[in-house]
């Protein structure tokens, strides 16, 4: 570890960050600036003024993405600001374009509140063809995405939640054919209600998982319990638990086929994973240390074990989703980032494991895996045009290029 | 001209725009992926977290200027919003990389409002090591740009104003020597009050001329003039037109030295050189017809004349000040860009022609002298050492990386 840090120190330093910008044209002469600048540059703006949708055809716009954060909730370093967490979002940055060739710029805002981070990202809107979110703390997190969908008119995108639940449930749905049993049957925990468990909860739902339980460190969340609610946990206790079942987690975890952890290390323990159903599936993504080590779990029972880390088998990785779902957005000119879109890039993820290679130890690829960004932008592309979201029909990708 | 059309337009569309960002380091397996992303990007996190200093250290904010607009005064066309004016601001960000090696990225917003627009940059800070505004129009620019450099730490230049004064006072530095004439002696008429002009005024002002005449579109600005002031001409007419001479610009031109147009297509007649005195200087740089055209100035015994035009002599182009202008404030993490280092800018550009060299049509380098950036960065460099604005003592240059 010690190596480790002072390698990223050193490598930080050496290159003054991570990310810079390039000409995409040459300026070495009078005709080439007079191309690229003055007088030239009038005529794509005059074009451009005279229909805004143009600025797609002449600008970097329908190919950029502002990557947004606050950051409050960096990593599992918390609020360290904005200027502290600039080397995570030039990182996603470097993600962005290494693995799908899209442009991505780091917008690391000095303010926390939900109105002016909205405001500004409105403001921003003319130059970014897309808004990815990062590592902004909940309950703010969900607020701000749900007014930018609404409040902007193109992809919006919370990676802290949907990055994070996509691959999740693509390595689901693929432990599930494993274990030969069906989203409608199973039942799962969700341990942790912070933006990754609840958006994992959402997508549980989206392919038809109806028994659900979330909990908290305060244990299950049933509808009107009397601690440690707010409005957003309100609103899930209403489409979870349909038993109303109360309790520790060790209570819910009992008698479940899925246990999925966002949350701190150890939450799980080897007595709990003995009670689950046989062939448990088990994502224990709290990072660096999982909920459950892999071999405690395996030595209980469970059959298939993913976490976030890559010296495990079955790594959740958002950059398994990220560049490939925002490849696609942006190819289509797309408005939105929708439910279909997501559920699209889940199959997409988990269909490159053919049902030969399917093991306990492979049901989601592996981060480096050089197919999956295109899979994945195919299907959202697919899945935005039979939504009416994208805005353009014929695509020209740059994954590639 | 169609031609350049046509061309500007396909160069536009093929490449998207001109803009890309690019990773300074790769990513092509686990291990780089540690290092640049989690969990060793956690390592600069945390220096950071500690010591927002360090940003300059570990990020890419040191080099890395934001290109400021809200499309409110771009080139000649006037208020075409913040998408018709993304390709200017692209352009600009590519000469910044392409003449001095400073990372650029077009911020075009969604506002008009100068506090809308001071909150945005102010929160963008973190990401940013310096704010060029650009094409933002009068007066609302004053504003801003005084608001901005009180309220952020890194320095904030419009170059509308300061790049063309800047580049007009090199080649009056230049031209004086010609014909033997002192900056304390001439007298100068400044047509046109907008950003440019009034940044003229006042860098001619800080080189000792002490008889400058601004005229508006309604002829001479004096004191308590009873029509078209705003506050801005009013304090302006306060260290300007001593003698307080009311007419039109004919009647100001009349016994004068240099003429400074930053007006319109031929606002400055033949007739009106005429009455100049001896070796007139003129620098005509309405575009893209000048006030005067160059032949016609010289056959009404102007000695030296400029315009902002590449296919005449001693074109007035920003781009000889701006890269070089923040590449020296860049690298000693200047807080502000004062006036001591426009000066410097100023001396920098115009001793790069030597006295042997020296000639009616060669008063201002060419666009395209590589020494150009190099010297004002040194330039800058001394300047904001001496004025206690550099943060950093020790220089180690983008240019030439």
């Amino acid at each position: 570890m010690e190596k480790l840090r002072e390698e990223s120190l050193q490598m930080h330093k050496d290159n003054k960050g991570k990310l810079e910008t390039s000409a995409k044209v040459a300026v070495r002469n009078p005709y080439e600036l007079s191309l690229a600048y003055s007088p030239g540059v009038a005529e794509p703006c005059k074009e451009i003024a005279e229909n805004k949708e143009r600025v797609f055809d002449y600008t970097m716009k329908g190919n950029m993405v502002a990557v947004v954060s606050d950051g409050s909730a960096v990593l599992g370093l918390g609020d360290i600001g904005p200027e502290a967490a600039l080397p995570v979002m030039e990182g996603k940055a470097v993600l962005f374009k290494s693995f799908a060739g899209v442009d991505a710029f780091p917008i690391c805002l000095h303010t926390n509140e939900v109105d002016e981070i909205v405001n500004t990202v409105k403001l921003l809107e003319p130059t970014f063809g897309g808004i990815n979110l990062e590592d902004i703390s909940a309950p703010r997190c969900f607020e701000i995405e749900e007014r930018l969908k609404k409040e902007t008119n193109i992809p919006v995108f919370h990676d802290d939640q949907h990055g994070t639940a996509i691959v999740t449930l693509a390595g689901l749905v693929n432990a599930l054919k494993l274990v030969d049993k069906k989203m409608e049957e199973i039942k799962v925990v969700v341990n942790g209600a912070g933006a990754a468990g609840i958006a994992i909860v959402k997508l549980l739902n989206q392919f038809g998982v109806s028994d659900i339980i979330l909990c908290d460190s305060k244990g299950a969340i049933y509808e009107g319990r009397p601690y440690g609610m707010n409005s957003l946990k309100d609103s899930l206790s209403k489409i979870t638990n349909r038993n109303n079942v109360e309790g520790t987690l060790e209570e819910a975890v009992e008698g479940t086929d899925v246990f999925i952890g966002v949350s701190v290390a150890g939450a799980l323990t080897k007595e709990m994973v003995e009670t689950m159903n046989k062939d448990a599936i088990i994502f224990a993504m709290a990072n660096p240390v999982p909920e459950i080590m892999p071999e405690d779990a395996k030595s209980a029972g469970a059959k298939v074990i993913g976490t976030g880390r890559s010296d495990f088998p079955n790594q959740v990785n958002n950059v398994l989703a990220f560049p490939g779902i925002f490849r696609g957005a942006l190819d289509v000119q797309a408005t939105h980032i929708n439910e279909e879109m997501k559920k699209a890039a889940v199959l997409a993820i988990s269909s490159l494991i053919s049902e030969k290679e399917l093991s306990d130890a492979y049901v989601i690829p592996g981060p480096f895996d050089e197919r999956v960004a295109t899979v994945v932008a195919e299907a959202v592309i697919e899945a935005a045009k039979e939504t009416g979201v994208a805005r353009k029909a014929d695509v020209a990708s740059y994954i590639g290029v």
